[in-house]
């Protein structure tokens, strides 16, 4: 049994704390979180607000933000163990002051009130050993059949790719949301939509799955939308459909 | 029986014409193209490249980019049937020569290589005459579950708000592609996430489900993403930054 401490109290804490306490072989033995009244979301196991009082574990995780990642690392003592953070847009050697460390980061949006398949979460994963490699594999591997190797860089590289696809897309559905409350119109028209934009890439490449007014530069359409949005819709729509255009114009 | 001419062979022509064969009240007894090779796809009915040969229905079907449909209106003559433009983008008034007309508009993006599921689509409504309007719904409700009255102008900012939350978040996962290709990641790893951001917002607003380092302008992760990023890329995503920050900074 791997006894686990989690560092931290946020969304990926809670996430990741649910997901630990399906699997066989990982105990969580404490959660950590200097604000009291974040710890309520973790009433199956012990808490601290004190690091003098972190309990003796196996592997310590930083489910913490960048800027916490770091501070954290500075006051918590190296018992030995295995500290992994879970940061997508920060380097292993935030924690290179411990002799064993690693990352685990697994590549999905949380958010406190939905739940999340753990199982299908692609869990990007380093470590300063191959020993601790290995230790950092078989702790993911009790919560998600994906698993992959990817160094600093790639890492920084996905969670750049994830804030197109995940953040910044979602802003666009805000976007649309927006369009229609101003147009009396309810948001559930688009869901198939969206639904469907996103399936469709399980068959085609993004770039044969392109559609809309923006491929041809149809200036017409393009004119008759702008006249609907705000001043910043309307520099996204520009900037967008000169993006498009510029790598899909010149193929008709 | 409602007898239905196709006029247009794209891929909103071929998406119909597949749910108009399944649909049980509905024949489609013709396609007009004026390009022969397109019509391949259309071979269990009858076909035309000769606006002179068109036959006599109930219904005909301007499935047509927005410029054509204006051409087509000017050539195809009014045998006294129902007009019917398949676009989001221009008004209804765009049949207005025809003294029955109206609009048919689905809602969703049609690639020639994908099949899609008619029924979940939401179908825009709109006609020059509540009995007309009634024959359009007639024919919708053969098709899809989903029929909207909506005006030019709420179809247009329905089409609208379709450009970004398809065609626009079609581009970022192609930008996402792009990056995970040049650092040796295969786009597979983006899918989950990409699905579970598409679902997200069936239980929470897309405001609500808003994460990622834009809502706190966390600049440390953002300055790192952006020396990944190409000139093109960087722009989108400091604009997608700013508008996200100005939306949601505030109330944290």
């Amino acid at each position: 049994m791997t006894q686990v401490v989690i560092l931290g109290a946020g969304n990926v804490a809670i996430h990741l704390y649910k997901a630990f306490e399906k699997a066989e072989d990982v105990e969580v033995i404490q959660v950590y979180n200097h604000r009291p009244e974040k710890l309520v979301n973790f009433s199956e196991t012990s808490t601290t607000t004190a690091v003098s009082e972190l309990k003796e574990a196996d592997i310590y995780i930083l489910a913490l933000k960048d800027d916490a990642i770091l501070k954290m690392a500075n006051i918590v003592p190296d018992f030995g163990a295995l500290y992994l953070h879970t940061s997508g847009g920060i380097g292993m050697d935030a924690l290179s002051k411990f002799r064993n460390h690693g990352v685990f980061y697994p590549l999905q949006t949380f958010s406190a009130k939905r739940a999340v398949d753990f199982n299908q979460i692609p869990m990007c994963l380093e470590a300063n050993s191959e020993k601790n490699l290995q230790k950092t594999k078989k702790l993911a591997a009790g919560i998600s059949e994906k698993l992959l190797d990817t160094n600093s860089t790639q890492r920084k590289a996905l969670h750049a790719s994830a804030v197109f696809v995940c953040n910044f897309t979602n802003h666009l559905y805000t976007i649309g949301a927006d369009i229609c409350q101003k147009n009396d119109l309810s948001f559930d028209i688009l869901k198939p939509l969206i639904k469907e934009t996103a399936s469709k890439i399980e068959e085609l490449s993004p770039e044969e799955a392109q559609t809309g007014p923006a491929i041809r530069n149809d200036r017409g359409t393009i004119e008759g939308h702008l006249e609907l949005l705000t001043e910043n819709q309307k520099n996204i729509y520009e900037l967008l459909t000169a993006s498009i255009y510029k790598l899909h114009g010149k193929k008709l």
